[in-house]
């Protein structure tokens, strides 16, 4: 499947001329992409077992990949994290959520958080949100002065190339849904009692304020687009759709690495002999 | 299936009395528990969300798991946290791995570096290795003086105390082979070079220190079963069936939370009225 049409170009971003629903470019059904996915995670399970067996042996040098993860309420960022993250064996999986900053956070500069729960070397890192919402609730909310949301958007793309310049592949993914999906999700969630933890009241005052979101979404992806830290918009409509192009996004971010196994610091037949040769309970 | 039987007595341990191998207690073949193991999958998932939930709405009154994985090498820790914990929702889920200390480890006391890594609110935690590594090879290899590794077994009853006062439940589970499985397995390790970032000589070294290991791991298990953080010594010679045993253990400590849904804080008829008279594109 080729996902080089969800990519953002360089330039002015218009997100309405972005699908927010359907499953483009995949030809098949629902099960057809499931089964998809199926085969996507068999390959994903080598590829994180060769980062986390380059991560032992390689220690600080090893690389990383770091997925963020961006979208409306409702868009399913939790969904993607449980769906797709939850293919790859957790001893090499950082998740972080970042909610609205506490007063600790609030007194530090706004990447101080983010920058202490980047993936480690041979982890693979989730954001469920993240330093863009002080570009984005930000700017909408007027939480920070223009010049100061100004100046983030410089300050993540310096923050960024210093990950990757440290060896940590970045992919941005923005989970585009459209406002009518809003609409039934919330309703769903409204309607069952074992989902109302997920609701806010303050979901709808947000909702209000939809153009205003798209618009700084479109001016945060045109300011922080990058060859080295890309942003791709996901129809995320159909949530089987969306679990199968955030897991095609991340493998390729993965193949990318090209890991080889370790080469071992000893000679297997000595290990072999010694082994063969001891007998623990003489 | 009943679990009862892999725990701990109070008094002393005969490690030799705990079976490796089988499926003792468990009436089917490989294929049947698998099937087992999915349907406790199922029940995983459902209150798992319900603890995620209640740490969203209780924040640091919500409770946590801590289980806690030892055995020799080999014993299948790390394929334990893979497909038990790969089950769970990463992103209620806090995996931690504990090597040899590092100085700045091993300026601090002990548990300094263990206390730093405990699941938090809603979360549910697995250690791959833990605090035990400080009473176990510190006392095999002598990495601490007689009077030090005595005082750690009471340091560690009365920091899992202090975990469990503080709403975090704790199971401790022993993966118990015989030196035959693990001679097997170190082979089957050596001979394929995908695995040999797992194999290290010294775990040969470790090997012939066998007996004095077990005699350790009795002590140690004596010292600190209790009520509240009991150890359980599972026969881990046969992969599925290791699996399906602690997935039922961690079932088991979830379901003694007795998770309800939060309730709503808000009205949701209400709420769903506002969501319909509202046009967010107006």
């Amino acid at each position: 499947m080729d996902l080089s049409s969800f990519r953002v170009q360089p330039g002015p971003v218009d997100l309405t001329s972005h699908p927010t629903s359907g499953s483009p470019g995949f030809d098949g059904d629902k099960a057809a992409g499931k089964d998809a996915l199926a085969a996507v995670a068999e390959e994903l399970a080598d590829l994180q077992e060769r980062l986390v067996a380059t991560g032992r042996s390689a220690g600080d040098d090893a690389p990383s990949v770091l997925l963020v993860l961006q979208g409306m309420d409702t868009s399913g960022k939790g969904g993607t994290v449980r769906k797709v993250f939850g293919l790859l064996d957790p001893q090499g999986v950082r998740v972080a959520s970042f909610g609205a900053p506490t007063p600790e956070e609030l007194a530090q500069d706004f990447l101080w958080r983010v920058a202490r729960t980047v993936p480690g070397p041979g982890q693979v890192g989730v954001f469920d949100r993240s330093h863009y919402e002080d570009v984005l609730v930000a700017r909408v909310r007027s939480l920070a002065s223009p010049e100061e949301v100004e100046r983030r958007y410089g300050a993540i793309n310096d923050f960024e190339a210093g990950l990757r310049a440290g060896g940590t592949r970045i992919v941005k993914v923005l989970l585009h849904i459209s406002p009518d999906e809003q609409k039934e999700r919330l309703l769903a969630r409204l309607d069952d009692p074992t989902k109302h933890w997920k609701f806010s009241p303050a979901d709808i005052d947000d909702r209000a304020l939809w153009a205003d979101y798209q618009r700084a979404y479109e001016i945060a992806l045109e300011r922080t687009h990058s060859e080295d830290a890309p942003w791709y918009v996901v129809p995320a409509g159909s949530k089987w759709y969306r679990n199968l192009v955030v897991a095609q996004l991340l493998r390729d971010e993965l193949r990318a690495l090209d890991l080889r196994w370790p080469a071992a610091s000893f000679d297997p037949d000595e290990q072999r002999r010694r082994l063969t040769e001891q007998d623990p309970l003489a």
